[in-house]
């Protein structure tokens, strides 16, 4: 069987293969535009008959857990990204999987981390057959250079979710590692020695997947509060020693930036919020954890002070800054999709105001409605921006992927999506003629800005209009571009070859784009 | 077509009808013996882009919603019951499917009330034709009297969502009565002018229903925090004036019984459970509404507070004694599936401790597991129990229909299931040598007790060990007929027609037994 077949030029423009690992997808066909006519994928039925009376599911260990899960070529396992870099567990799924003598599986992480390095050697070996999530690091770098066996597929968050419960990904085993569980399965991300704060990206998993594995190293007595994970849809227990390393599930940048242009960017970015009218009281706003988002949120920050007015919620990725707006009264709500520092971990465990939330709430496309749809403005990152606003997340301009898509594709949907970022990189232009990978069209992203001028796309006259007689340096995006390149020089085109080695769903679960092998 | 057909004796010895409303259904099988081979019943994946992008679901009426949801004649229509005898919802219900012309409806209610009495009305206009769900007041009068068209169906709470969760039941539209919502739908009963504590018995129609209408007659800014219903599932919002008559929302016994009769029980079953080692340090058990069930708490507490020893749960309908409890530090949880009055609420609200559950994580019983069968001891009423500890608690002695299953046939699987009642009552025995109407299998019954013995099923030769040599008055439950007989007589039967009017469903959606019409 070919790795992929069946090119054809979708929606966007871009040539994309719409068979691979053995099953027919999609091709994008716009913005809204395919209508799903099936139905969720339907788990088998269980019975109380077959679990214990006791509630206990604790079994002794991890190859145990999965040879009682009925392991076998082929099968999809998955894995949640919580712990981040301190994350111990999915090697020690895959050593399992390896020592048992199993071929050909589908890792379906809900993000990856070079502290998963050792997936390679599966990769390598056929233990693997292919990663059906984000790629980074080392990781990319395999993937990149053509060495995966199968089709790596990147999705969103949201993606990841509707995938599952569409069945187009369907998962025989998902491993739930969790900082606190009962011996029935209920579980929590909030406390214990590796607490991450949340485990809302296990949620599919945990709904949908055939098996479900718990692993812990916190067992407390029946009831595990909050159950973030219900011990309903849980089959095995796991004790460990250490689930997660704590020093490093904290990560992202949790520092405002100090880099000059970046805070001019920033605070641009705040101005520009202000003159068009969406810094006002009950408005709503995503911050991530990068420097210059940060730096924005600061920005909002005072501006809620002096104003004396209050957000209704902040879109987190928390961290201590949302934390103290919250606990200052400046913001009714936030709703966390990760925690990244142990204030935000805090924060969850002890605010009602601070909820977890998962992707079937804040991104699922093929839900009735998502909450991405109500945030006021929302500021992403970009690799590469297009003179169309198309934009790319994944793959740098050199060709090799590094990034997976996050929520990034989820939270375009916002009343205003900004992408702060500089006009080159290493003295790459960021503002280009044709993004390398696209994983975001332009119609949804509203706002460029960068230290040298901001770009409206032409979509928004509102947002153009408002901008009439401001002091902000608005420019179009060609005059970006071209600027750039004076400055820099026309960037020249990776060296990329025919071959595809990843391939980029939209939200709804169609192709937009597929990323080529680096080199020839 | 025949209301029913296909009668056969099931495992328990019951004649039930394993044909009605039009399609199959399994007879009884034994306790665990059933075992599901299907899937999980599968609504239809919708699209964000079917949805406002602003999340504004609002439509003006019951009525306008009803015709967007598309309603057409023999659809399934579902109510909740946690406004209890104050909702004002289900009926308006069915007064727009009236106006509409809409014929030949079921009614999916969690519970019926005497409120809800306008509901016959339809039943005899073929705007209804039957209810699945409990019948009781006047609705239970109707249907034992052979006036309802189609058969009525009674179920668990648990039972409910098993046959919603694995498509025995289908869903067209929920309508899920709220206290406080967004416009997007999400929707919690914790506050709001109406507060009823949680809406946990909407949860499965929320998540299988094709259409979802959220009514409430109180809008908040998005988000609604809690979000016990996820506005991800809900189609329409609808404001009215008025969802709910607080007062009426707190029903059920709230006072400590006074009757010596039933005090004595109270105190006989405490001791009962101090003997038998039940209660101590982190134990766990349900406390009912009823005063008998209210008193046997207050005997508990006393036995913490002496000994400084707390429960790890109580799982709850929670009024102010579990409350109290939980706010002075004698117990970890309340696991609340429905609050009985205000305090309950309030503290639903307050105290993080204080969890709202639904009968996904209590009582399903095609889960893999629930945590019923973790309670170490749980008191519940009957109405009948035969020689051989089966139980009836949906039909009086004289053969009418009274009141609905609730979560009784769920919590049979406690650790030690104990039914406190009087001997007699209205000079009726309630020990019997058969039960009118099967809702309990004896197996699953452990102990009797009255103010004039205890009675232990001889299954259970452990607690039999270990009320030797009590003090406490053990004897068989023979021995316990025939005292009931010697005061009142032998019962006599209650006339009752061959004609089955309604049937009763155990907890895996087998049919237990069927109930006849009242007189000839």
């Amino acid at each position: 069987m070919k790795k992929y077949d069946n090119l054809v030029t979708n929606a966007a423009g871009r040539v994309v293969p719409t068979f691979f690992n053995g099953k027919e997808h999609t091709p994008f066909m716009g913005v809204g535009k395919y209508k799903p006519t099936g139905r969720k994928y339907a788990p088998p039925i269980a019975t109380c008959a077959d679990y214990p009376d006791d509630g206990d599911k604790r079994v002794s260990s991890i190859k145990e857990a999965l040879i009682k899960a009925g392991i076998k070529d082929g099968m999809t396992i998955s894995s949640h990204h919580h712990f981040r870099n301190g994350d111990l567990i999915a090697v020690q799924v895959f050593d399992a999987a390896h020592e048992l003598g199993i071929k050909n599986l589908v890792w379906y992480p809900s993000a990856s981390f070079p502290c998963q390095e050792g997936i390679i050697k599966y990769l390598e070996d056929g233990t693997i057959n292919r990663i059906e999530g984000s790629m980074n690091g080392p990781l990319g770098k395999f993937t990149s250079e053509g060495n995966m066996s199968g089709m790596s597929v990147l999705r969103s968050h949201g993606g990841r979710y509707q995938a599952v419960q569409d069945g187009d990904v369907h998962i025989d085993i998902a491993v739930i590692a969790a900082p606190t569980a009962d011996a029935f399965g209920n579980a929590t991300g909030d406390r214990g020695p590796a607490a991450c704060g949340l485990l809302g990206f296990a949620l599919a998993d945990s709904q949908y997947a055939d098996k479900v594995i718990v692993v812990t190293d916190n067992i407390v007595p029946f009831p595990c509060i909050p159950w973030q994970i219900h011990g309903n849809n849980v089959d095995f227990v796991i004790e460990v020693d250490k689930v997660g390393i704590p020093e490093r599930i904290v990560s992202g940048t949790t520092q405002i930036t100090k880099s000059p242009d970046r805070l001019l960017i920033a605070e641009i970015t705040a101005q520009f919020c202000d003159e068009v009218g969406i810094v006002k009281d009950g408005f709503s706003y995503q911050a991530g954890a990068g420097g210059t988002s940060l730096s924005i949120g600061m920005y909002f920050e005072e501006m809620m002070r002096e104003r004396n007015i209050k957000a209704r919620f902040i879109r987190a990725g928390s961290n201590k800054y949302p934390v103290k707006m919250l606990e200052d009264g400046l913001v009714d709500y936030i709703l966390d999709g990760q925690t990244f520092d142990l204030e935000g971990v805090r924060s969850m465990r002890e605010n009602p105001g601070h909820v977890n939330t998962s992707p079937f709430t804040s991104y699922n496309y093929h839900g009735k409605g998502n909450f991405a749809s109500l945030v006021d403005v929302v500021v992403l990152g970009a690799t590469e921006v297009d003179v169309n606003f198309n934009a790319n997340v994944v793959t740098h301009s050199d060709g090799y992927l590094l990034h997976g898509i996050g929520g990034w594709q989820n939270c375009l949907f916002s009343k205003c999506t900004i992408l702060p970022i500089p006009l080159f990189r290493d003295r790459m232009p960021v503002v280009v003629d044709e993004v390398t990978t696209l994983c975001g069209p332009g119609e949804l992203i509203d706002v460029i800005v960068t230290e040298r001028g901001i770009a409206i796309n032409p979509l928004r006259q509102d947002l153009i209009e408002k901008m009439k007689g401001s002091a902000l340096p608005v420019k179009t995006i060609q005059e970006l571009k071209d600027e750039a390149e004076k400055i820099c020089g026309k960037p020249t085109k990776p060296q990329l070859s025919d071959e595809f080695v990843s391939v980029i769903k939209w939200v709804d679960g169609t192709v937009i784009d597929a990323v080529r092998k680096v080199g020839s």
